[in-house]
């Protein structure tokens, strides 16, 4: 089955009307509404991807875990667009869910999804028990405190924001849990998955930021120019244009390079290796039109 | 080990400086600031009492599924008192979390209690892996969509508000969570549990509808008349206050007889008349006074 439908599918159960049948009306569309239609699906395609290299050998455990990271990204943009962070009116395109639903089931939708994540993580468990717990803790790492998107997002609350912590918080984290899900999904070792996540969670940010600076909002579904407006933390506002190019093309090296030994290790490169130049490409190319 | 020691101790190390060295200073401050010092800890002393009622053969386990309501429990608190729901600028007699924080930290610290619940679970459950599928999915299913506390709260946003189902998922669900979740710590299937829980959360809901109807702030450690001004459901506004003492007292009665056969079941059920009449008493007292 292709990596999207694996994905789709299981966050289609987990929201479907039959599931959710007793709840609130307004929840039950709100949930929906924040998670369909996605965005690329990057993150839960990299799990899947380090998974099937590994050797997937539990594939519902697997598309668990991939469709719990997208449920935690999902749950971190509702509440980040929300007008106590970054109060953005679009998301992928459309309203987001603060601007179409309200403020407190927007809030209610970000914490539902998050319950959602565990909840969809211990049903996908159900035949392989025993590598539960370490899905658990890797993923919830990547979202909560101390050096989780959480702490990313409260680190702008703070009067001294270190770019690195901060990026790798905000960004970082998210994709180590990725690349290391991937790797706990098929009962491999998850530490030597880490570099693999940060390297292009790094590499992403700093395209994201190149994006922010340069973009078109058409092209993006949201509000360009938020990091310099939020006066945020941004590589390109710290480091300039060139230096972030140049940062961007060496984090994608480190991470095909960095690619642990396994069964998919070829196939991996070269779909890692292809999928960072669709994103490069895209930075750069906003960056020549800017 | 008394029940309150092992609950805070629990907690205590989750929220540590060590545990949370790496984090940004306000979410560290803000976390330990939502969870210490608590309230009666009620929750968790159900889930605590149930367990030891059921053997308690993993302490450990126990100890991480009780310490894990408390934090939903907490983080519940901490959103719904925010601007986008009850505005409530006090808790538990202290400024409540985004009045001493900031509403940005405030959003945060809910989020991140909710993935603490289950890193404290999922390291509560290394020595039985076996029973950490069915506690994660009894403890979410008692703050998450469709019929959770997040449920409950998005029933306030809809036009037509059951009050049972209002009830049943703002408080029965939790309490449902904690009697369920002892039995699960200990092994013992969760369902027959079920009453018991939903009884006293129902109980606990009437009990806070005469508090809230008749209370003092002082006592209570937050403002009183809340469901009035914010037109919200409540057994003592719906049925009044003759109908909701006796529905307190037959509830409390059906709480302590649905209690299922067990090592503990003569202890339990002397602990659970005791502590119910413990606030049945403040809810007669309080309307006394009023």
């Amino acid at each position: 089955m292709e990596l999207n439908q694996r994905i789709n599918s299981t966050l289609d159960d987990a929201l479907s009307d039959n599931a959710l049948a007793d709840s609130p009306d307004g929840l039950r569309k709100a949930l929906r509404y924040a998670v369909f239609p996605g965005g690329a699906r990057v993150r839960p395609r990299l799990c899947l991807s380090v998974a099937l290299a590994c050797g997937d050998d539990y594939p519902e455990f697997t598309n668990s875990i991939a469709a719990a990271i997208e449920l935690l990204h999902c749950a971190s943009l509702v509440h980040d667009d929300m007008p106590a962070f970054d109060g953005s009116a679009m998301r992928r395109g459309k309203p987001s869910v603060h601007m179409q639903f309200g403020e407190p089931l927007a809030l209610l939708t970000g914490d539902a999804l998050i319950v959602m994540a565990f909840q969809v993580l211990a049903k996908g468990a159900q035949n392989i028990p025993s590598r539960l717990g370490m899905a658990m803790t890797t993923i919830a790492n990547g979202v909560g405190a101390p050096t989780g998107i959480v702490a990313g997002q409260a680190w702008e609350c703070e009067s001294n924001i270190p770019l690195d912590k901060y990026q790798q918080a905000k960004t970082g984290a998210l994709f180590a849990a990725c690349t290391m899900g991937g790797a706990v999904a098929s009962g491999a070792d998850p530490e030597p998955w880490r570099i693999l996540g940060e390297s292009i969670g790094h590499a992403y940010q700093v395209a994201d930021d190149l994006l922010d600076a340069n973009g078109d909002p058409a092209i993006m579904g949201k509000p360009a120019g938020k990091d310099q407006e939020l006066n945020r933390p941004s590589a390109v506002l710290e480091n300039g244009q060139e230096h972030s190019v140049d940062a961007l093309r060496n984090l994608v090296s480190q991470a095909v390079n960095s690619i642990p030994s396994c069964p998919g290790e070829k196939e991996l490169r070269q779909l890692i290796a292809q999928e960072s130049e669709q994103f490069v490409r895209q930075a750069l190319n906003c960056r020549a039109a800017a």
